[in-house]
């Protein structure tokens, strides 16, 4: 998935190197360029097919509402205690999940807001000179796919699965639910910077509960509401 | 190392590619690009040290001759009975010797002649979809260079690691903690097999909270409880 994404050239060129990798699925996010064009098609030097198939969005939350697990990438250590994966350890998580997976790129200049990440379950970072770090997007696009192609050459490897992660849509009516009941108890001021939550959702975001834990932390969500209101 | 490349912009996409990745050293041969151009300088987006110390060579013989170790880029299996190397165990090569060492990419759109891969040493082939294996030259050098930089992380450590999780004691205090909200919610009664507890315990055991995560999660419990008991 590609955010706010400037330069049509980019489109291009992050669907060949997503093809090069046997990746076929690109989603657009409120592309800033023009597209479809011929500079697009130009760069993607015969990945037609799959930008023939280009879906575009609004907003992130809509793009990645039947994901399981949604990375972010991101140039710069953020501060937020996310869990934060290089591109091989994120191929690893990929190969070892079934189920819808994004991964999200930013603008070429600017990257993703916070609010985006946020809409992230966990961030991949590409390691780079620390001088000089901000890669091209279709090369930031290329390597990670590569890591991705590279993990799914390696002969399977044999882990159980548990339950699948529920999906980004329950998870936001879990956040919503949880923000909610948090205003009701007093704790959180949705005024204030909302820090908490923050670090409610990179918490939850890294343990990725499945629909029954969900289910069942928000069961005491219900309860705890209800438990105020009767008194 | 480029050989014959027609288009300056993957001359600039390259430097930049190898200078993300913490590489300097680039040498042309037989460029069929106008160089120095601004397109390439716009594409390199910074790297412009790295574009004003290229050398330009007539051949690749004359090129490689301080090289003690030369990789040839291929996009298909040569007929020569050859050592081929994935970038990753180039990358483990590079580190392990010592001296010059040079990666020739060829022409964007027919790659190295035979004779030049006579001059090599070794080839490296970067893994692709059998049905679209061609990457874009700047994109290839992309993954080439990753890969370097990686090998030489390794050593060193690179991924950020969240805080440590918090000790037995801490989290056996917030399940006895969790308990005893959920009794007073009425959502947990003690005398029933203890199905929910073992759930959640399930969940939060996998997560592995540390501990301001641990106090932000009891800081929630002890508002229920106040919250409860001030109605």
């Amino acid at each position: 998935m590609l955010v706010g994404t400037t330069h049509a050239g980019n489109i291009g060129g992050a669907a060949r190197a997503m093809l090069n990798m046997g990746l076929t699925r690109l989603v657009l996010v409120q592309p800033q360029a023009l597209f479809p064009c011929a500079e697009a098609t130009a760069r993607a030097s015969g990945a037609d097919d799959l930008l023939e198939n280009v879906q575009v969005f609004d907003s992130l939350q809509d793009a990645v509402q039947d994901c399981i697990l949604v990375f972010g990438t991101t140039a710069r250590e953020r501060s937020v205690a996310w869990q934060i994966f290089d591109p091989e350890s994120c191929a690893k998580k990929i190969k070892e999940t079934s189920g819808e997976i994004a991964i999200v790129f930013g603008r070429e200049h600017s990257g993703l807001t916070n609010e985006e990440l946020d809409v992230c379950h966990a961030a991949v970072k590409i390691p780079t000179n620390s001088q000089f770090s901000s890669l091209n997007l279709a090369a930031a696009v290329q390597v990670v796919s590569y890591e991705i192609h590279k993990a799914h050459l390696i002969s399977e490897t044999h882990l159980k699965p548990r339950h699948p992660s529920a999906p980004a849509k329950e998870l936001e009516m879990f956040y919503a639910h949880l923000e909610q009941t948090l205003i009701e108890i007093g704790l959180h001021n949705p005024e204030k910077p909302r820090r908490t939550m923050r670090k409610l959702r990179s918490f939850f975001n890294r343990s990725q509960p499945d629909s029954s834990e969900l289910a069942l932390l928000r069961g005491i969500l219900t309860e705890t509401q209800r438990s105020i209101k009767v008194k």
